[in-house]
């Protein structure tokens, strides 16, 4: 009745195409030197505004750049590019996700060994960017104060497979009645241990840990790759 | 280098068989009087809020039941019986948007003459729940003010498909800086002519306007079906 167990059967072959991708990416990557961070969130959860502000304090001490995903529109690769930061928009069509793929084309002319910190912008989409490996060292998931505490709990596969949340728009949480404590509780009960920071990218609260969880993350990786070994070969 | 072209073709043939269930369905909607709205929106912009709301308000003058999809967890069907109403849940797992054959398999046992209003909940997501035909008369779009204006432009698809635009959570517009006029603007260059309501499923604002846009098209549907000629075989 259904046609999900063809289309799942489908998406793997698709996910296992994205890994090897992905895999040359991670490679390319750790060689230059350049530390990736993907940002994943449902539209309008604030991962614009959070990329604006950080490209805009980081680029006075590290190389940054920015791709950003989007089904339609260079708006957001505009609005980044007032940071001064090199960005490229990848305008997706109708596919609800990035694919490393696509990183790989963006960055064509790119000098990998002119960057340090290369920031991904994902299509505002809670469901499909789960499973696709994009070559990224960190992958964080933005929840805002808007959204409500029960996102981890309906959208579990995102949350696993993140290394850091952050909880958007604290400044908004009176006025919205945001409960933290449940949605602190939502995210350990989904992803225990999972690192969470509370921020707000417009009031400026909480800015300070995430950069400098960025820099430790930057430097712990900088010390022990972590990347597997990889064969030699030139991609 | 991209798997995108055979994604597609294989969701051009999910989709084709999706048609093919929800033009059954519309069928039987038709046949038994039910009028469908459907629900899609980004996550947490307010849908469960909202239809909790409506199911509430409708339920004393229509006999009003609702189906709602997630990836996880069955919490929303549990905050919308609070209601009375006869609610379902579907749980999607992975799958990022609602199928027709998921909705019919969701009624099962479900005496559809016994209705008159029938709500379906969308899995939250701007994107695939674009393509998928659910059967439905009114398919209503939310927006909400924390989100930013620019959804419609970013999330074409969608907004190219639905009927009515929602704006929620407008009593927050003030304090989170929402611009009205460049949101409108928005909705109309994607969609020229689309109907627009404000509204505040918290504090009531606009509740009057979209309880009477469904009472006003419920009434337009059952004299002049929407559905188009149907042969008289039994599905």
């Amino acid at each position: 009745m259904t046609s999900q167990p063809r289309l799942v059967q489908v998406r793997q072959q698709v996910l296992k195409q994205n890994d090897v991708v992905a895999r040359a990416l991670r490679k390319r990557f750790a060689e230059a030197g350049v530390f990736v961070v993907s940002l994943v969130s449902g539209p309008g959860a604030g991962k614009t505004s959070l990329l604006r502000e950080t490209l805009l304090q980081l680029g006075g001490r590290f190389k940054v750049a920015a791709l950003v995903g989007d089904l339609a529109t260079e708006n957001d690769a505009r609005r980044l590019a007032e940071s001064g930061a090199p960005v490229r928009q990848i305008v997706t069509g109708t596919l609800c996700h990035l694919e490393a793929a696509m990183i790989e084309r963006a960055m064509e002319g790119w000098d990998l060994a002119d960057l340090q910190i290369l920031f991904l912008e994902n299509v505002g989409n809670l469901v499909c960017p789960a499973t696709y490996d994009l070559g990224e060292n960190l992958r964080v998931v933005l929840i805002s104060t808007t959204e409500g505490e029960d996102k981890p709990l309906k959208y579990p596969t995102i949350f696993n497979t993140a290394d850091l949340a952050l909880v958007t728009k604290i400044d908004l949480a009176e006025v919205v009645g945001f409960d933290r404590a449940a949605a602190h509780a939502a995210v350990q009960s989904v992803r225990p241990g999972m690192p969470v920071i509370e921020l707000s990218a417009r009031s400026g609260a909480g800015m300070d840990q995430w950069l400098d969880f960025i820099g430790e993350h930057l430097r712990a990786g900088s010390e022990t790759p972590s990347v597997e070994p990889v064969n030699s070969e030139i991609a």
